[in-house]
């Protein structure tokens, strides 16, 4: 099968890019053979693994190189797909949403390229995953803790553009950057914040420079590709308590989340407040047929047996506390005093010292220590495909209720297990719904598709807006967001005929369209 | 004297823009005359008052009179410039860049729209002051801090906008804040973050919506006019300790800011740690007169009297802690350890308990209570004109000495004194030097311009860029944002061409002009 091409690209525009492209990474580094353009398949797509399928590949290695590419594919109208490691688990991972988009791939551009202790920040390149920081932090042996999210295989940079958010004390992990890098669409490269100024002492340091800041313009974004990027870290704190705070009924989930909001408010509890439900802390840990067998949703029934057996709560709500022995004992000591009234509730806790082995996956989690543990969830069923539905509501227990009756109605409704928890900041939650399905059966890949587009729907009318979406539904969530006849859409693609006449980077991401690509 | 006319718009153009204006906002609220356009003067500027001289004013009521007016200024090219309390206390005040611009003045929007104490946010309007949301909070019981810049009687979307610090729990006044609704230049109107949902329940609460994020376009910006902004606040702490670490040498400086960075890091101390030099903390209670009568920048040997006097150090950092009783003494213990060591250190401490008085001015403004206490500085040489050279470096040591060293030796060769205080956070501080004059000085004025420019020149030539400056250095200041031929403002004026075809808001404003403008 010949490469599926861009819309309005001929073959030979298509192949001369190509050349070109080779020419200026090496031929190594870039292709459009089948076996190249389907690496970057997504993996866990509800539908044909190949419906969003890349034009090839280009890998740079340098800045330089990809304002060469990016210029190189404005003059044959080729469009251009980046991505850093190219994971992005139940979004997309690195596949385009134009099919014959070529991916831009950075993951040859992994300098770590300063690590600085008294300023406790990490300055990188797109390629450098949590791991490879991890990994260099502890064999520098710096004592700096980093904030990471679920699986810790991804990008730091390209979690942070997404909006990522992540288990540590620097949860919001685009709000704890600064030094952002980007080669426009023109080829020409752009410093933000301080980086405007060539002999800056501050770029990595402060995403605010001098009049219009620009930073967040190129998160979720098709304005640029992002270079460099720093990351904010936490000084390892003298001691470190992972808390649970459990509660064995469905009925205690306002109760937890509104007990422990007060505490995030007066930030006793720095990192985001975790609050899951019993079966997708099950779907970590085991898979479907060691509980249920039957179709349908897991049946409550089936769910007290999971609780009774894992020793969970209905919900399961962790966090931690960082800081000196007296300090940690005094806020866990409030918290205990606070949460002790509710109905049903648990506590567990363990404490860490400097030098103490974390092995408890959640643990390392809130202590920057990245790992895949959530990632077998994708197994419940057997042949792992997983999407994941996140609308955001107001961080308090009335709306919790909501959105749980709201995505539990319709994903029962459906037939399937309904997999969720809440991510808790101050005052917003993220209610991550994980979808997971057979990816070997048609039918219930069409259901997912069906229902992933209710879902949207259900949510939005009762005002909650997904803060993240896989390819197929970004034009629906951007729908979604409708205030005064979609005037944001409209402003974005203003925008982006502005920063990108040639539509060359990432058409259609997160619902912005080039001129020519929409109707 | 006839209102001076904004470029290429003819006197019966500007005539007819002004009639509509009235039209729309009625004839009380728009005005050409000649003191209606005086109003809006810099009574702070280091030059002619009128130098910056309006056009005129409009103050629309809502939402639908900026938007109406807004067309009705791209109609007749007559420039706008927004204000919302239009204080800007030493970068220019209310005045617009220039000459003949009609100020936008939004002082009639002044509602505070919600106070939301379970999620500890007020939203409001430009017009809203700090001191009216104190006021506010106040009357009704509510028992939430808010973070107050130096001068309490701004406004908070306005300071905000401006990108302001403040001395509280959320001193980034701008980064805790949600909740942006904007006139674009065509009248359209646009939600920001979670409001681009027409009925989302999360607009004020989170900055981050769906695609590219766009708040930070709006700060020290001219794309367009903000309309509502939310602010975050933080729950009535149990205990509040205001600490003073102060330093009698000189010398001390370096140590001060090395030793306190680790606790501002670990988040012990949560606001700004803020280091004034004893000679503008006598400027804020005393005048000049008081101590010496000499030409020139008062010489060591006075500043050790007014030490003395004072019972200051030469460098004198103030910061709070905030929380549990507990947690307050133990984070105090662990930080007068620490800088037991530094030569010359003395400790103060003021405990406060809710509903204790408060009634240092410094225990106020880091308690959120908005004063005006900082403003006697003006009155330093007796007729108070005062702008502010505010270079950003990282927060170490070194480099606050390097900026003290170029700052101090060009100030005082031009034989002004030398008031300048660090504000530090995790890791930049910005350093603010009170350039305080005789307004009626025709010489004195012209050497502070001479001296404005050179002091951006050397702080550059360091890696230092200012995060703000006066109307009249704005150009200046952008220019030292010089990195691949200043990729930054050739990228903001693509921005504001396409956003602000017809160049209609704050033209010039952080060195940003539209097309025509520009030769």
């Amino acid at each position: 099968m010949d490469a599926p091409l861009p819309p309005g690209v001929s073959r030979a525009s298509f192949d001369k890019a190509l050349h070109e492209f080779a020419d200026i990474v090496g031929s190594r580094w870039a292709s459009s053979s089948r076996e190249d353009r389907e690496t970057y398949h997504d993996a866990f797509n509800a539908g044909d693994p190949l419906e969003f399928v890349s034009g090839g590949f280009v890998a740079p290695a340098d800045v330089a190189e990809v304002q060469a590419v990016v210029r190189a594919a404005g003059r044959y109208g080729v469009p251009l797909w980046p991505v850093s490691a190219g994971k992005n688990l139940a979004y997309g991972g690195a596949a385009p949403l134009v099919p014959g988009t070529v991916v831009l791939d950075l993951k040859r551009m992994n300098r770590i390229l300063e690590v600085n202790e008294d300023l406790a920040y990490a300055f990188v390149e797109p390629g450098v995953s949590f791991f490879d920081l991890h990994r260099h932090l502890r064999e520098n042996g710096i004592k700096l803790w980093m904030s990471v999210p679920g699986p810790g295989w991804g990008s730091i940079v390209g979690n942070g553009l997404e909006r990522g958010i992540g288990y540590g004390y620097y949860s919001d992990h685009f709000g704890t950057s600064a030094g952002i890098e980007v080669v426009l669409p023109d080829g020409e490269l752009l410093r933000l914040g301080m980086g405007a100024m060539a002999n800056s002492n501050s770029w990595p340091l402060l995403n605010y420079g001098y009049g219009p800041s620009l930073d967040g313009m190129f998160t979720q974004s098709n304005y640029g590709v992002v270079t460099k990027m720093s990351r904010f870290l936490l000084p390892e704190p003298e001691s470190y308590l992972s808390c649970e705070v459990n509660c064995r009924y469905d009925a205690g989930l306002e109760a937890l989340i509104d007990t422990l909001r007060p505490f995030q408010l007066e930030e006793t509890i720095r990192n985001p407040v975790v609050i899951t439900h019993a079966l997708l802390v099950a779907s970590f840990l085991s898979v479907r047929s060691d509980w249920y067998d039957g179709n349908g949703p897991v049946p409550d029934a089936v769910l007290d047996a999971i609780q009774e057996k894992l020793k969970l709560g209905r919900w399961n709500a962790s966090f931690a506390l960082y800081g000196s022995e007296r300090k940690v004992d005094d806020s866990w000591q409030r918290i205990k005093q606070a949460v002790s009234s509710i109905d049903g509730v648990e506590l567990a806790e363990r404490r860490y010292h400097p030098g103490d082995p974390i092995v408890h996956p959640r643990d390392q989690s809130q202590a920057g220590i990245p790992n895949l543990a959530e990632f077998s969830l994708a197994n419940w069923y057997g042949s792992g495909g997983h999407i994941d539905f996140s609308p955001v509501g107001p961080a308090t227990g009335k709306h919790a209720r909501i959105m749980v009756d709201r995505a539990r109605r319709r994903i029962q409704g459906f037939g399937f297990d309904h997999l969720s928890g809440f991510y808790c900041d101050k005052r917003v939650m993220r209610y991550i719904n994980t979808i997971v399905f057979r990816k070997d059966d048609a039918a219930e890949l069409a259901r997912v598709r069906d229902m992933f587009g209710l879902l949207i729907t259900d949510l939005a009318e009762g005002g909650y807006g997904e803060y993240r979406t896989h390819l197929a539904y970004m034009d629906a969530v951007a729908s979604t967001y409708d205030f005064n006849d979609h005037a944001m859409r409209r402003f974005q693609e203003r925008l982006k005929n502005a920063i990108d006449p040639k539509g060359i980077i990432a058409p259609g991401k997160s619902g912005v369209w080039p001129r020519g690509y929409r109707a």
